[in-house]
């Protein structure tokens, strides 16, 4: 494959960083302080009128993989039917609000590196502030062609000095968001309280050492549940970046796990007295920003929802990265999930393998996109679930070009995954060698006796001391066949 | 403290060393063969007479923290009462058969390096051969003190070509341990079957794709829990090491877990109908040998035995070096474990923090068994569980002295765990911080009101509404005064 | 040892703690308004007048081990002869600037939890508020009787929207922490340039693929250079926290480490230029902020500065927490250096176990600072290095007592380290049993002309197919009686 | 792409693995006793006769990726030209005799699993089963067209009572080894002395604190080195599995690192003696079976090379598995090796991404396969260096189909990387990128001033003060553009 695009994309890409970076402020400028303006890219309607952020990117289109463009899907044709439905259906894409827009590139090194065009506004007021980042959201949304969104309330909308303020500052922007999915088609995944920022957090939230922090949490977690009702959001997630601990000396671990049972079961009242249609989700992560997390991994949420009676109120959220920091393959805690029949929905995001914390990067291993997928489709889809973005460009990356370029390349990875899987599955390989491999437990008296629960140990030393020694026709484990065949499958 | 032993000590180790390497093949020779043998080395009675191994070395004593004395314990005073009790009571120490008989040296990249005296045996006869190792072992056992021992059937017995064989060997040597036992007073810890050293295990045993394997296994099972029933054993242990997987690709988790509850299942049943008093132990570790291993961490355990309903027949047996490569701490495993009840023994042994894989070190970090018995005496101790040294002779490690020394190196660190613990508690130091810092949850009608259930979300909004900001009044974590408090009390 | 203080402690520091939370602003103000005010408290003189912004705490003394006083110091007593010094003399303490004033308790996850008294500044003017956290800092270094500080250029003054404007605000901080040196005899242990934070360095500082952010860095580095010797500091460092890469992708690692190699060698040439008395030091690091740093560890740095000829005018800062995030102990990073004698000075701190990133706490493990105080006492000390706490506040710890007190843990940890370590190294244990170990290299002929490179293989094959098996003659490692040796030490 | 060839396939290996499982010890015996037999299978010639070990296996035949057939290459064509030389000049593949024909599927855990054909001898002559080793090895040499072999002195030949015998013995290996290359046309790759294994070097071989186990080593390499050299080695390696340290307590660092560069000072004095033609390679390792070794990556050992002056002499032979336990990337350690001049072979393999230790898999991952071969095409070839498979099958792969497939595995993982790396380079996309990003250091005066060190850092202030601020025109970093252009050409 030969192709000469490529020198013309980096000048284009680089004068477009450069022309970004030279002249943010007036972008917008505007429409917002409510000029006479006769460009075509300011519109109005909504709450005020607004102009086009990003004028000088168009809609994402399909071009197949041959395409050297890269402000294109060469993967991704949502329309496309693959085992059985469209693309769109089985991936579900989502796009994180809080990394796409709030995100500034600082890190605990450093200083901001983002200049985002919608942050460029004249006008100190906060809620104004959240109108023109929730516009410049849904028009990444639209231009990338992604359906469902997913947010923190303390993200899309300020947090101000009373509790009372901030929600009404969270209804006018829930407002706002309301009509712009009616305008636009798009759907909230799901929708969450962000209890890990406020520094009343610091000691954990459900799990504070503190009754009155507690109470303050339980607030705003009612209040994010009416605000995702309101904006029809499907799911329900909470992920407790502070529930856990620093230090096991200072800490009384049953009674903080008690606790955040107690609040969860609160929230399970409430979804149902509510009307909220979706599951609630929890997300495992083993640690960051605490020492230790409660919700470690799945089988440690799951044990934790088991013991504590909730395990028909929630599933689960699975985030790669979180998988990995746990000493998991992505793979494991998606399967793991499944069986359990907690596996509700997916941050698609991965991390780096030389890092210890959470990169949050967007998925681009296609090997590994190949198993989410296998899992994906094995339970039949994800839905009221989704996949997630939950990603954010590196600090280093600071044109709009490369906002869209990364959910590209993100959403381009999943596809090639679900096309991958979906081969897999239908040619059947991996399954049938690996229902031989078990078939023992099908085809013999043995397996059947023992499955059914009809023989007990003595009955099996009978068989043992009879039997010739089983290593002599145990079969191979064809580890190597198997990474063959799942390896002619990524492509 | 001035001193002047040392010198010494390195010189009577050194020349002890290159005697152990000289001339281990005459050691114990001359009653093995029947030889008339003056020396009051040589004992009989029980199957047979034989020589004293070590007799260099006495029975170890305390001498107290200030004794120059390699070759006695600095910290470990047997039937002095600490906290209520005497030592030897709280700590329950325990020898591991397979570390201190059967380990070779050999590592995945070496050969063995031991040349043990037990080891040079004229005759090739197996059980002979076993024979002289559990005396060795009873050696050791009486020498330092040491109540209690552990085993695998197929480490204190050979493996011979058929089942029914190798269960008649297992007979004689537990017959002769019965003997031993009666003679100095010793009991089992608890015993298990070796489920991970033979090929026909290598898919599994309970796990395994083969059902005639998971006969084999279960009459292992069967067999071991007799063998530890007629040696008065106080639990028994169930370590998985091959119960995991190595590739996802070619397994059926759902499967293998289901079997592995049915399994264990069958166990539970049999310990009732054998009249085997102790409790059914599941040990957790995250993996090695398998890539992933089902029995990861604590809380997978707790999940497992919840599911499956066993959570009333089995606790479990903490491993510190198995926690630590499960990504916590040992302190967290044990403190989760007893919070959920699950807390019958302990491994107590210590990893390498820069290795990834399991080195079975002897614990000797002082913090970490403070911490670790201050878990066990807040739970008013381990019985009928203990502390068993799970760890062994560095490869390097070749003289008889270094297998002695290592084990004072443990018994000595876990006594002056004891001793800290004991006194943290008895000051009631970092207790009586902690209760200050949950106080709201007893001292408030709020905290009442909440932990008692009385409330729900839209109560709680009602509070939070009305109170102010509550980080204004939240205290500080005071991490740092917390460990300085314990640092005061490690010594 | 029974004692009744600590219900009382707690209930103090509770007390303190919200004292400080809820009257935080009007600390100070009196002075740094102008107004007259009859306390005691307010001081005049350098700049101005001010407040003693902590007057609850005192100067805190040496009280001994059995001392229930937590704000005092139980191990170190500087003026005390330790292996023939004063304390204070081996261990050169230094605060860090960043950590004690700056940190205000943010994380990637969550906003700032300190309420300081010194940044409660009723005007918004930079300089001024950079001078009251500067006589903030003093009067801990003060109260804490720590000799030395170290600083970043940015931290203690503000970056301004020229570089012209910036050093001259640096200029005025520069000349106030001078006089209050003056006055307090306290010294500069090293300054450094912070080329991490502002976004110019995204792509690196000395290593940024455009070439005028290296001049800006070079420029930097200069006034930084500047600023360090007009306050008579010891050594200047260099942490290269964006000099290495996010992905190999989009790097040109030769000429990103030549342009480094580069910019150091100017460095040196001015501090020729300038009479800097001390040595440039380099901090290893291998990751965080980006994925891969160029300094990784001791090794990779040595390798560097070899291969650039700067091994003459650059030894290493060696950081314990960067160590064990590069997959080393801190002994093994300190024995490294000390060998290549390269070992300038050290941040003391420690990281977490179970996290994958840097946590930068107090050391407290006294096993471990024993470990870096024999490497310390070995090369007969560190001057003109020294022992800085790069370390911080747990981000729940919002005390002034727990800046205090954490600064206590690591004096106190450290003392302990440098008492155990001199009693080690005076009572010779372990340097003795080393030497018989390797004594072959030393008294015999073979071991003589090997090390003297008189043979070559021929030789040593003749050697080899003459003698014995030297397995036979080959003592232990005894590697579990060094442990217990230096666990002796360890108190 | 629907195919319907895998139910044959599982069968048909399933049916392989009984075969082999049930009647291994009967192959070959015919033709080892002497007997008549009239089967083809049966050669003679060289030392004996002997007979075709696995007469089911033929010679693997590329067939394309579309093809069904598991035992065809489907991306390894050895003579078709990619970026101007014929596959197998690029790759030039070499079989590690260790692994192949030594491995017996033990673990630290478990027995031996594999019951390989070539075992099954019924004299217990160990030269003898060496020769039947040897042909087993060529057997597959030949049967998947691999040109290089690399071996350990000790795995081609036993180890007997007295060097002498050894050295003996493993001249008649290497004799009938020397046939076998000159009827097949196979050559070594590199040769490598065990200095590992065998107890007496259980504290090290060259960094032994023993002056005559340093002899039996040097000997040992002596001879390696000649039988290299007899073979037309092209290469040899030095892996220091015991040059490091279990604890620094008993260990004289300095000592042992000054000794490690005098004994390879002596093999390169050596080398030039005996005209050994190709270069001598470390091979970086980080721990295990030491916690710590001397070679711990690239850099480590590239600056021990530097600092003993031994830079000339040796090359590195870079193992991936290796690279990701030193917490690398294996693009970056081969990247840094290259860029070092230093990059003289590969070990190709991969580790788990969740375990810690050497796995020591066949590379399987075609987008890391394609960053390896970037480095090795940019680098013009690896000449005479090669890629060698230290790699192994999982424990549980117990069929010689297995070894056939895995090595197949590897290779068309490594031919589909070279493809996708040819192509990346001829598009030339990654490179024009990072070009045009460090294009000031090319076409700025500023840049040019720096590299070409006309400039300090007075006037590089100059430069600084009068320049606007640099992050106003800094480009975006564009990370995820370039892993868009990868994740295009990994096919």
């Amino acid at each position: 494959m030969r192709s000469n695009f490529r020198p013309l994309l980096v000048l284009t890409l680089l004068l477009a960083v450069a022309g970004v970076a030279a002249a943010p402020a007036s972008a917008g400028a505007a429409c917002d302080v409510g000029l006479p303006d006769a460009a075509s890219t300011c519109k109005t309607g909504l709450r005020g009128a607004w102009e086009e952020l990003f004028p000088s990117i168009g809609r994402i289109q399909y071009e197949g993989p041959d395409s050297d463009t890269p402000l294109a899907f060469h993967y991704y044709n949502a329309e496309e039917v693959v085992h059985g439905k469209p693309m769109r259906e089985w991936l579900r894409f989502s796009m994180a609000y809080w990394h796409t827009i709030r995100a500034d590139g600082s890190d605990p090194f450093g200083a901001a590196t983002k200049r985002w065009p919608w942050e460029q506004h004249p006008a100190g007021d906060d809620v104004e502030l959240a109108f023109r980042r929730m516009r410049a959201f849904f028009e990444l949304l639209d231009k990338l062609g992604v359906d469902f969104w997913c947010f923190h309330d303390r993200d899309i909308a300020p947090e101000l000095p009373t509790l009372a303020d901030t929600n009404a500052a969270l209804d006018q922007v829930v407002a706002l968001a309301k009509e712009l999915q009616a305008a636009s088609g798009k759907r909230v995944l799901w929708g969450t309280a962000q209890l890990f920022k406020h520094p009343r957090y610091m000691h954990g939230a459900a799990t504070s050492p503190n009754a009155t922090v507690f109470a303050h949490a339980a607030a705003q977690v009612k209040k994010a549940m009416e605000a995702t009702k309101e904006l029809g959001g499907e799911n329900f997630v909470f992920w407790g970046g502070r529930e856990g601990y620093q230090t096991l000396l200072n800490t009384d671990l049953a009674l903080e796990q008690h606790n955040l049972a107690r609040f969860l079961r609160m929230a399970a009242d409430y979804k149902r007295k509510l009307g909220l249609p979706g599951p609630l989700l929890l997300e495992p992560k083993p640690q960051e920003p605490a020492k230790h997390q409660y919700d470690f991994d799945v089988s440690t949420t799951a044990a934790f929802l088991l013991r504590h009676g909730l395990d028909k109120d929630f599933k689960l959220n699975i985030e790669c990265n979180h998988a990995t920091l746990a000493g998991h393959s992505c793979y494991h805690e998606l399967e793991t999930a499944a069986m359990l029949g907690l596996l509700g929905s997916i941050d698609a995001n991965s991390g780096d393998p030389q890092t210890g914390w959470d990169t949050d990067q967007f998925p681009t291993d296609i090997r590994e996109t190949t198993l989410m997928m296998l899992t994906v489709l094995r339970q039949g889809g994800l839905a009221p679930g989704g996949l997630n973005f939950d990603a954010k460009l590196r600090r280093e990356s600071t044109a709009i070009e490369d906002l869209v370029l990364a959910h590209i390349s993100g959403m381009d990875a999943m596809a090639r995954g679900l096309r991958n899987a979906a081969r897999l599955l239908e040619d059947g390989v991996l399954e049938r060698m690996r229902a031989q491999r078990y078939s023992s437990w099908r085809d013999t008296q043995l397996g059947r006796d023992i499955t059914a629960g009809k023989v007990g140990l003595e009955d099996l030393e009978r068989v043992a001391l009879a039997q010739p020694e089983p290593f002599d026709s145990l079969p191979s484990g064809q580890q190597e066949l198997y990474e063959i065949q799942l390896s002619r499958y990524v492509r």
